[in-house]
């Protein structure tokens, strides 16, 4: 059974990452989104274990400080990590897993896994970017000035990824985001007994 | 100006290289082959420094001592050497150069060029591969063992490479090739000036 592929997208707000995150789950459903620990209270219908492992802060903080997570975050007084243990376990087992996680998250990521592949994908321009957001209609003036703002920063920290798309044409942006996951699955790491099965005259299932 | 893209396939004898080679300049003309240097004499049409830079043993010792050469190779009592700079000089200039070398002038450049692709092609199983070839007709049964058995040394030396492809079928494999090739364009070397041009509006020509 070959590994699993760890990636990573990050793209500021507006940028299009859900799109391209929900056709390539579409396209190749052995992607699924990575579970994670949040300390926040579960909302109506959430599944303990499928959408997130609710857990207390103290416990949270606990397993945080044995290094339990591969990232981890406290947004708006809530925490939420990914436990890195799961994680690789995933990946031995052959699924993908697909992070939507922001940029500090994903340095945290990159730096505390050997493994994986972090995508930054840029809108084609700041301007752009304002103008997809004014058209969107969802965010009032001050809310788009915080993302472009926030946009400016991210983009300065693009150079610790490993790839970069622009989504200037979206089709374009998931032609080169499925290039990269196939390109991915050809490093030798991810079938590494194939050398003696073809020499045996076998080849992998 | 991106940076041009080193790619370097290896594979046994009979398993497609050239097939996907051709195809490949076909469809991506950027890319071309480097040219070498090499001892043996012009065969009638040959062009120094369009075919080879055909240069004297003595003269082919003395670069070679003064590491002149990203990998150099004694075949059949000729040398063969591909200058170091002249690969770094037109990848500056943004010329992809594809490398039809042995596995041995492979895992040299991949140890004197701090970039590029290595790419191992294999056949589906060394039965196939000794199917095709008895079926290409070309080979005498001697040589035909000679190949398997250098296709076994060769196939136990891919794990020195960074991406494998099975070519089983063509199509399949072409399109792993691509995939590389796509995927690796996107790595931020490529295009390092990309984030301040998105943060001020422009995008790469």
């Amino acid at each position: 059974m070959p590994k699993g592929v760890l990636l990573t997208i990050c793209a500021p707000s507006g940028t299009g990452k859900s799109t391209l995150i929900n056709m390539l789950i579409h396209e190749q459903p052995e992607f699924e989104f990575s579970v994670s620990c949040t300390t926040r209270p579960p909302r109506p219908g959430e599944v303990n274990g499928k959408d997130y492992y609710f857990v207390d802060p103290d416990e949270f903080i606990s397993l945080r400080d044995r290094n339990f997570f591969a990232e981890w975050a406290k947004v708006h007084d809530n925490y939420y990590g990914t436990p890195g243990k799961e994680v690789e376990n995933a990946l031995d087992s052959g699924r993908s897993l697909i992070f939507d996680i922001d940029v500090q998250g994903a340095l945290q990521l990159k730096k505390n896994m050997n493994t994986g592949l972090f995508v930054f994908v840029f809108p084609p321009s700041l301007k752009a970017l304002e103008q997809r957001l004014l058209k969107r209609g969802t965010d009032d003036p001050e809310t788009i000035r915080t993302r472009i703002r926030n946009a400016h920063h991210e983009i300065s920290q693009s150079g610790l990824f490993d790839f970069w798309i622009i989504n200037d044409n979206l089709e374009t942006a998931f032609n080169d985001l499925k290039a990269i996951v196939r390109a991915e699955k050809l490093r030798p790491v991810y079938s590494p007994r194939l050398p003696g099965m073809i020499l045996k005259g076998d080849t992998e299932p």
